[in-house]
């Protein structure tokens, strides 16, 4: 059994296991004291060009994004969010949980736009309704599309005039860093984004993530609240060796660049095939329109999400690639799709995920 | 510089390491649905010997604090503990922030006894007050002292008549699993308690705390609780193989038992200099009361913490082994001492931490 | 200016504000235990004849919501509405403040079936998402509309076989006891819902609104819960004597009759204009739809909401009577509108409130 | 039997009800926008002399305190109290259920002074402690001595040194503004605090707290939060009513000051008997210490709360006169206590509250 899930299947990446294993026994402060912390931190810093910027170490997704929001908001703010938005589905309520609404706009692909938010700043401005305040956005978005360097912009600009704060999750930040048409970088980030995390686990990590917040009134009383929310690691050296690995010889853009070039690898081979998307794919996750039959099929030596239905005999499923996934993998995957679509039959099966 | 700070100075046991390096490559469920966790439950459960209780695989000890009690309590429900208690000191207010009081009652040794309790309930009765309902225990205590079997089971008898519930912090559960005089088995913990965690990041792991709640009906949504407070690890396997490594040929044990020997050799090398402690050591933290003078010409070679003023000349200072102690590193710390302790001028220095 | 704004733009009934005269000087238990909520909270319960009933006395809407809400649901449960529903768009963010998620449905008026949170139900059913867990209707909706006993009845057995939790925001119940077609009894919404509340405020007291809680489980620290939400009055009184004189000589019924009574007499009129309606009234809330031009005239001597744009040349307005409209106050904005239909200019003006 | 449990044992006082009868018909504005609300406000506002102050009206002072604390902090932060303090003994957890942590400070009186909160701040300086940074102060205190405006001063300019917010809970603060010894001026507390609130029920009203923040960024979302916890009364009118007839013609300085004679003829005639007390009284509140059988002869005609024990055979006893308490009920109560002084058993009984 193959899978393509999702791109934590894995461990991590070996260069990181070999540094844990160099420094194990290194006496170290706790709490993320520890000089690997201190390395890791300067070296994200360098790269964000950015003097109001600071960065903090983290362990999970949304762990980073439920510290992040609760600091910044005050009780009466609230988000909003692309109605696919990771906050809104998929974190069980975390943000919920620290007392913050979150508004959801249906989007097509993910993403936000001035014109989307407009209207929730027109319905909630007195006191009956929350205060919109933090525009969250996922780069690369759940359905695998990106914001362009344009888009961005434009969105932070828009923030700014109507005194918002624009806040980006990069689960899969790698994907944007070396996006081939329109990359971003880390300094974007820093000037066109109030705050956003760089995504670890997603990208060869153990677990990790750097949260970068842009606004210096911000930063004093951060790891107090990771401290309150559980988010502190005694030995935080696992998330300073694991960042100052990526930021040592730009591994981090190259296992990036790996599970890209198996996305496209395996884009190439979709699209031989006659298969359609649901979405355009750029990015380590495809949505590929399948038969119900051959999706049967292939779950036999495959693992992927069947996602949302299609048609009445089609169905989108999630396929995901990442920096571990070879090339003989999607070799295989393509050799199985290729047999299977011969193989169809014509009667429509029941399918095991819906 | 050698540390005594404390039990997390240095990475993970060897052996830990290893089992990660072996199954880096194999592709897992994510969020603790991988095999490793599965496993490492298991070997828990069967310790247990207790068919209502149930594992998790948290990161952190505060993390579980703050999902086991938030988990467990009603919004109106309050907490008692020790006023030295880890959850009413140093964790940030996030027991609070769940939206939980924390009822304090002052003690000497950092124990609770049901006559500390009883008053207590008395004086919140009413729906102008909070009802309390957990009792906050932490084996060893903070002080590191310990219940022993026969407290643990008065406190749970007291509290099993009061329609309390016993909850007990296990970050350095560990030493009472192996103390000498009064040893506490995992089944034990399971029978007298309500819900208690087995600490890992404090004996050897690189984190990882293994909560068990003795309720049936505690277990259905934990898991989703975990993932609402940010403490679902997307590759459990780092949780599930450490728990799994502690659990094959009593590693958890021995690495508790390695600390322990490390304590008593620091004990007895104090006692030889007539050094007093501030409450009796019989775990691996150790609380000798040092002349100013002595602690300032020992803080050049050595980490450690002074706790607290005990007369005008002289402070606690907490020492405290672990796993990775070396007996060297002990005589080398004894041996200074003795020398401080020769040398010692008699002029009042000012302390650096106070 | 005559208002039509809403219906609570005069203060009390003067049988409440008799009743609060008369027994202003006798001196009564605070906090609820005074004789007068007593006597009202035995009343209502009378007409409940439910024993797994209880009733709590609460000041406002808002306020009722929230203390019902998170008394009841664990921290991992989340509300489903309307995406009309008053907590979803109007109570600030009150829901979320306590820690839970509302999930929302799109609905065209306001009215929540089984076939409508189905899938909401599966969509959410693992640990990543929140659990769905209460589902709360307005009776009447904020549109005006009405589900009928038979409704009712489907709903709470759809949520009896799905585990989850019925609740009716009653804040203009009064007008379904009431209603000409499907009179719903508050007997039955103790059959027929696991919690609700009777409101007051909307209905002719000062302030006021009557909790009733069917399950037994959720009564006992329920007190408790209104103080820590700071909802529970030192002078019980006002609530106790509001209630006890509402359920005496059914003067709660008569206050919605009067009011549903001028809202037919101002529909009659409306009908007899050629206005029509966002949808069919049949309580004391009316959304006609009326040219721009009309609007603006008549908000020169009346006051009322526009609520939505309907055609670029006409909007939506709410006006919505109480037990205090006259049918002077009707007729004279039904003179008022009739002669601005004739004056309706040709241009489209610019409306105030958008 | 007359009642000296508290001061708010009858209703609103005789001016309140006759504006509320007078106003009961005219249509208002809903949610505090109505024409008293604004009229009280002013007629605050000139008094505080303070330009940065805003005034807000409330219904209930745990309501007050948990809205205003909840708005103020941000989630790391923390109060400081005396352990004797409202928010930490008798309101059911409300601030820790928005959040937030409450050190307390034992103290002798309930008075705090700068050297008692020093060391908590001491303490609580790191990552892992909760950063304390709101002041709460009763004045008068719960055992119903005063903070003189010197002291007020010297912690005024204590907090500002330290960054820290200086907050009064009011509920009884006309005794302080008609304090024979030491009256402070709506106008120094508008100096002197950063917040705090003119409690109206235990003075009279029969609901309604004025809230007053003297920061000018906590003003503009605060109706906003006041609306998510449920404390925006649909018909603020009463609370105007209330406000507005209590600053004309000084009434809510008559009757701190009516209160206030009451209790001091009480506490001659418990002089006159050679009563001995907890704490000297200085405004409404009495804390003598009584035989425990004089108290149980007592408790057959008289209302009061037994406090604390004192001796083993003598408690402490509240005694609490209000507005409405008269010189006969006075007279009666020390002729009882006269004759039961005289009739007093040598026997010891069992009191009924403990």
């Amino acid at each position: 059994m193959i899978s393509f899930k999702n791109d934590y299947s894995e461990g991590m990446h070996p260069a990181i296991l070999q540094a844990l294993a160099q420094h194990n026994h290194s006496q170290e402060e706790g709490y993320g004291l520890d000089q690997f912390s201190q390395t890791a931190c300067d070296l994200i810093q360098k790269q964000l060009q950015h003097p109001s910027s600071q960065v903090f170490l983290l362990s999970a997704g949304t762990q980073t994004n439920l510290v992040a929001i609760a600091s910044i908001l005050r009780p009466f703010e609230a988000c909003i969010a692309a109605s696919s938005g990771h906050i809104a589905t998929h974190e069980a309520g975390a943000i919920e949980a620290t007392g913050h609404k979150i508004l959801t706009v249906p989007t097509d692909d993910g993403k936000l736009t001035p014109s989307m938010i407009e209207p929730l700043l027109i319905q909630n401005s007195d006191e009956h309704t929350v205060s919109p305040k933090l525009i969250y956005i996922s780069n690369p978005t759940e359905w695998g599309t990106v914001y362009s360097l344009d888009e961005l912009k434009r969105l932070y600009s828009f923030t700014n005039e109507h005194d918002l704060i624009l806040y980006c999750d990069g689960a899969r930040l790698g994907q944007t860093l070396i996006h081939p048409d329109t990359p971003i970088s880390l300094s974007d980030y820093a000037r066109y984004t109030d705050g956003f995390f760089i995504g670890g686990t997603k990208n060869g990590a153990l677990l990790g993530e750097a949260l970068v917040l842009n606004r210096v009134t911000w930063h004093q009383h951060l790891r107090c609240q990771l401290k309150q929310r559980g988010a502190l690691l005694a030995k935080g050296r696992l998330l300073g060796i694991t960042f100052s690995t990526f930021f040592t010889n730009e591994l981090y853009e190259k296992l990036a660049r790996q599970a890209l070039e198996r996305a496209m690898q395996l884009r190439d081979g979709l699209l031989k095939l006659d298969i359609s998307f649901r979405v355009e794919p750029s990015t380590n996750q495809l949505f590929p329109i399948l038969p119900h039959a051959v999706i049967t099929l292939l779950q036999k030596d495959f693992g992927f999400y069947v996602w949302e239905p299609a048609t009445s005999e089609e169905s989108v499923v999630r396929l995901m690639t990442s920096w571990a996934s070879t090339p003989e993998q999607i070799a295989s995957f393509l050799a199985s799709l290729e047999k299977a679509m011969q193989q169809q039959p014509t009667f429509l099966p029941t399918l095991n995920q819906f």
